[in-house]
């Protein structure tokens, strides 16, 4: 008989859900849900561009969608779908994203009195509205608890969880006091799936304790009650209302509950794995290893790798985090990402290309890439940084902004959007160099997420620029089969799934046949613009740098001219 | 019997004439015709962006038109008016836009052996192919003769005309060699309507001369043939083929001759003033006199200024030229300069707004400006340099380029649009911040050109950054208005013209009723944004530069918060 596991990931405008095989890690069926709320899923502020929350609802409703309507795909994919057949379920999500909740474990976005209020909702990843308590926590930290940095590249972030719930505390009292606890929402789904969802019982994942958290089984778990009363007495007190342990993703979170599975179309008691970051999961499914860079390429980026827990691994100054287990249960699990990839294509064209590149989102895509195609690297004159949503690494910057350096009177759109993708690439090489000066070597790098299954143009820039070949993951819903992927491992083998994740990554992890490789003429154009682009960088970035400046244009132009003999 | 003169202005997309009455400066009538070559009339290399040339068969079709035309207009506005009333014609162009000419003083581009080549046609002050000859040019002259430098601002622009002529001599010996002589497009079309175009006998202006070719007669006129030849010997050689003399606007050039008057429909022997450029008739035409700035807002824009030649004036550095007579007989001409102000306008609309803000560019411009203008200093978070063109005044250096910074993923089309008129609004207050450094005040500004009639959003917000009231010549044609103003001085009194320049510009210049008034709030933040464009400034622009730039970013946002409230 076939066994089946369900992987259901919440992205940042959307949620999506794949039923896999587990024989052969084919996907039998996927479906896509748009979450209906505020500006593409994300409840927006006009007065404040730091804000970007989502609607708890929009979970509950994309849920039933993304499951309900997979399960009739799959069916008609394969007569010989069951879906009694599905022994797993994983959920991964984005993060940090927590949401304050009531003793139950319901969201208060959820509740008539909070439904309306921006606070109570889900303060999702890319919200930065904490970014003076972020910097506040950093100041506290390196002058109580230096060691709670130093697994964090040496800065706490604003996307993080303590920021997030500090800033809640301060601007939103309200909705603090009304908080039984905050849950994350990689935690809540499967609880809720589980049914149960109170604080106190459910399972903390360790990928989101210990990346935003400063979660850490060496100092006994989160941040100790001085630390954070020094930030406020309220969060010391919130501190016993969180938890003491955290799960990896193998962890059996719980078992499908009766109402949900009666809601869903499936049968209760399916295991449910732990949950953790969608980037996690997708570096997972993947196929991520040691000596293998996985690079989950979406609105944002994240670069996942992992190492072994016995080595010695230095801290890596600017690294967003490095978490036992956080990726791979006896692994150090390694992130670092830029705050934004596809999001700054999308800003661009959405809001500066016209339309003589075409009436639609889709075909000025297109167009712009046939067009930027054409060039050679350093043929725009143009260099941008990637910082439209500040730099996540190596700077731990969110208040870092974009550049564009280089235009004319006659620069036209699709050279833009082509430096825009150059930049993405450079902060791509900036994260590899660092991580391989730090003793971690880099010997394989496979892309997954939209931009790496549907933008050639990007995959070639990103091989020139790094000089590495770029592989692509066979799958285009990494983060879903990675999710799957643990729900088969939670469910273990007896019941179908598989022993360990090694066993199930063996079965149903690939890459694909087309693999980018780098051609030597470009990539010595590139390390040209390397150069300026870390002279910008380090300009721009860095505390450090009393450089000069004034010759970054003059070589980019004497470059373009030679690009364009 | 009412007197009229003639003014006819040759810009960089068109031409355009206006008759004026001389009793008032009223303009009976105006006409503009846009140069039909290349691209909105500027011949364009695709391979080279720094490459940019006119058509002189656009200069004979275009006068033809916009004469026969504004004499139709002007019968048709005022029955009174009669063709035979004109009493001067002036001519103003751009420049340094030198055409190669035969022994006729026929421009080479117009023969049929040069027709299809760029390198016989004008080229127009805007093209920058010769920049390696213009630093050989600086770098000869700083270690040869360093007083050729000194009214410069110290550095010769490739904009000019031996960059320009000796570029030529390298890329196009073949038209170098045919040239009988190089003839700025301001000296010939007085010629050409006065009949006689050959190169040793038209009256070649001081404006040009003594803005763009280093002519001064404390040195005996043109440089002398050692440091041409130092250059390379073939200029020393074209020195005997150029000019020993020239003249400010108010001397007589000629009179028009018998076949063009008939191409016209004008009475033989009309008075022509010598040419200048549009730039300083328009100052004259836009009343300047000593305290008074004026500025010429267009594509580029120049900042014009006089001071009395017998008092002290310092040389400035940065300043594009300080020459005896080039504006006012009796005065030196102070000239300073953006190289691109609605041209950077232009190039933003046309290839990086969407049609969400309208079909048509000038849709586009509208609700740009409407939506900009809701907006307060500061509130975009952004920042940019005006050097699309490079920067004219007061880096002297065409090799630069533009830059925005301060972009998230929010940042909308008027935004940038706000940011690129605060840009250049910085630009003109550096300038004035150096004019004023080396002891000449700036007591009122005037403003011309279409930018200051047509933009009150550019021209408020150069009040605003600048501090100061921007007045607005009363004419919408200053440049041409000047032209006539000096036809008709070149008439002289008897003939129903002026005495001088001072009694012209009593009878024929004004400002409007409607004065921009800067605002205090506007003023202050502009203030600190001032300071960080300086940083930029002097961070890409100058090699002095030794500081920290990554305060700047956080300081945008810090303001822009602020501005939000």
């Amino acid at each position: 008989m076939r066994r089946y596991a369900l992987g259901l990931d919440y992205g940042t405008n959307s949620c999506r859900s794949v039923v896999v095989d587990l024989r052969d890690g084919t996907e039998l069926a996927t479906c896509v849900c748009d979450y209906p709320g505020g500006e593409a899923g994300i409840l927006l502020d006009p007065q404040d561009p730091n804000l970007a929350r989502q609607d708890p609802r929009d979970y509950l409703d994309g849920t039933v969608t993304i499951v309900t309507q997979v399960l009739r795909k799959a069916k008609k994919a394969d007569r010989a779908f069951r879906p009694e057949n599905i022994v797993g379920i994983g959920v991964d999500t984005t993060g940090s994203t927590p949401l304050p909740v009531d003793a139950n474990g319901t969201p208060l976005g959820l509740l008539p009195k909070f439904r309306r209020n921006l606070n109570a909702m889900a303060w999702l990843w890319k919200d930065h509205t904490g970014h003076a308590e972020a910097a506040e926590i950093t100041e506290t930290a390196r002058k109580l608890r230096p060691r709670y940095l130093a697994k964090y590249g040496g800065t706490y972030s604003s996307e993080w969880f303590w920021s997030k719930v500090l800033h809640c505390r301060r601007v939103a009292p309200e909705v603090f006091d009304a908080a039984a606890s905050f849950v994350e929402h990689c935690d809540y789904m499967p609880a809720l799936l589980a049914g149960d969802t109170r604080p106190d019982r459910l399972a903390r994942g360790i990928c989101s304790a210990g990346h935003k958290a400063m979660y850490c089984e060496e100092w006994g778990g989160l941040p100790d009650k001085k630390f954070l009363a020094a930030l406020d007495p309220a969060l010391a007190g919130l501190r016993d209302r969180l938890y003491a342990k955290a799960w990896s993703a193998d962890h059996l979170a719980g078992r499908l509950c009766v109402a949900w599975a009666r809601k869903l179309g499936l049968k209760p008691g399916i295991a449910i794995a732990t949950g953790a970051f969608d980037a996690h999961m997708g570096a997972v499914g993947a196929g991520i290893r040691e000596g293998v860079l996985v690079k989950i390429l979406g609105t944002s980026t994240c670069d996942m790798m992992v190492r072994r827990n016995n080595r010695e691994l230095a801290d890596i100054p600017g690294v967003c985090g490095i978490v036992d287990g956080s990726i791979l249960p006896g692994y150090f699990g390694i992130e670092a990402g830029q705050s934004a990839v596809g999001d700054i294509f999308l800003w661009f064209v959405n809001h500066l290309v016209p339309e003589s590149y075409g009436r639609t989102q889709a075909a000025k895509f297109v167009n712009l890439a046939k067009a930027a195609a054409a060039q050679k690297p350093g043929g725009h004159g143009l260099l941008a940084l990637d910082w439209n949503n500040g730099n996540r690494t190596i700077l731990v910057d969110v208040r870092l902004s974009g550049l564009l350096l280089g235009q004319t009177l006659h620069t036209e759109a699709h050279e833009v959007y082509r430096a825009l993708i150059e930049a993405t690439a450079f902060g791509a090489l900036t994260i590899v160099k660092r991580i391989e000066e730090y003793g971690v070597p880099v010997k394989e790098i496979v892309n997954c997420g939209g931009l790496a299954a549907k933008n050639p143009l990007l995959m070639q820039i990103y091989a020139d620029v790094t000089g590495r070949p770029m592989k692509v993951s066979r799958s285009d819903q990494t983060c879903a089969l990675g999710a799957a992927l643990f729900g088969a491992v939670a469910a273990g083998k007896n019941a179908g799934g598989f022993a360990n994740v090694a066993e199930a990554q063996a079965a149903l992890c690939g890459v694909r046949g087309t693999v980018y490789r780098p051609a030597p003429s470009a990539h010595k154009a590139y390390g040209e613009l390397y150069g300026l682009y870390r002279q910008l960088h380090d300009a721009f970035g860095t505390r450090e740098w009393s450089g000069r400046l004034n010759r970054v244009m003059k070589e980019l132009i004497a470059l373009r001219e030679r690009q364009r003999g």
